[in-house]
């Protein structure tokens, strides 16, 4: 399952180079994240009631492209690849022209919300990337 | 009671005109709000014992001078104000050269945290201002 | 003329607290007013041809309701009053339940952007003002 | 070259999460760099004399534990490799206990500041990678 979210850059997200500040691409990714995870009915309150934490564990970036003021971005995310207590998310984000201006892999583990140790991916996230199987 | 703090300008902190931003100023206030109500022994977790929360309810910032990357501000904070439900403090913020950037009054009330209605400035707190009276 | 910009309230805009921070607001009401001097002709570009920039001095903001994540909020400028070498805009934040979470007035001053002293009010921005007079 | 800079974890870093969030580990190391270019004597008008810009292209970063409000964080940057446009820097961040918050590559390219096409590293910058040479 892909999920998108349409964004435009404010005045105060840029930096003193005149362009998004390399951070700032990391809250764009994290609100594509939520709208992924929304979109699959996997809010917040769900993983709690499995008694499960997502935690970001690694995040690979490339930037491609700047991004000025009144861009139009388009946030994807999409099931990259499952472990057994990790899995990876694909996020691109592109802008009103359609250029590629950063991709990046972030890997999450699912923790035991009170023991913080490490459990299988639920079932339920889980089955987003079963068409991934070989 | 006074209270200052001292702090560097990052370059994640300026904006596109090459200042420190308007919004930005109000994080360097609460961050010196937050080291009075330490020097006072008013730390969060003591409202709570309380029962009480406090909430800012007014800002009035005058901007007087431009920030820089690399500059060096001091953030003070002091009573200005004591009403029976409320309290304002008064923050001043300098840079390196002795200038005064901005000065702002901060109103807050007290409330109780869980019936979210307003209640009467606690002792620990009302005896911070208790110099001001006439 | 009036200006209204509707935004949504995203993950990383939400503090410790659980709700928008107070510096947060001031970022809100920037992207507002850019909307406003869009919507009026009067980009960043238009005053550097007429050799001004425009400087704010003072934000009094009250606080009236907390926002929380996924909020859609609808901030509205308007001119409030006219000076000689400054002027004062009012601006609102509602809720998507129609509820009024701050309000706030910005006054800015006008100044030569080569000798940084004040001068009067450029008639492309005073005539926004001009239903104001008595 | 190594270059440390010492930073206090402030309230509006802290998010819904109570922890410092991922992006803001990427403002942390954009500090670091920033001295790590000071310390090295190659400010940003160094640069500019030479005509070239730095690209930050790819940045990977693990996340190893959570910060929170008043950590003491010491944020290293050192030369790790040197290609012939391009270099790579090595940032950690430890905590006040010595623990190992986050450690992450992160890659840069010169540019021509006018043509904005790849140039080699300048001789100035390189040399901070010699001891590295086999």
């Amino acid at each position: 399952m892909d999920a998108s979210l349409e964004i435009v850059v404010r005045s105060t997200e840029i930096d003193v180079n005149g362009h998004v500040n390399n951070a700032k691409y990391l809250e764009y990714l994290e609100w594509g994240r939520e709208e992924w995870y929304e979109r699959a009915n996997l809010a917040y309150d769900k993983f709690l009631d499995l008694g499960i934490q997502t935690v970001t564990v690694n995040i690979n970036i490339n930037y491609r492209k700047e991004c000025l003021q009144n861009d139009r971005l388009t946030i994807t995310t999409r099931p990259e690849r499952l472990g057994r207590t990790s899995y990876v998310l694909k996020q691109e984000i592109h802008n009103q022209r359609g250029e590629l201006v950063a991709d990046a892999l972030v890997t999450s583990v699912t923790m035991d919300s009170h023991t913080r140790t490490s459990r299988p991916v639920p079932d339920e996230l889980a089955r987003l990337f079963a068409h991934l199987a070989s």
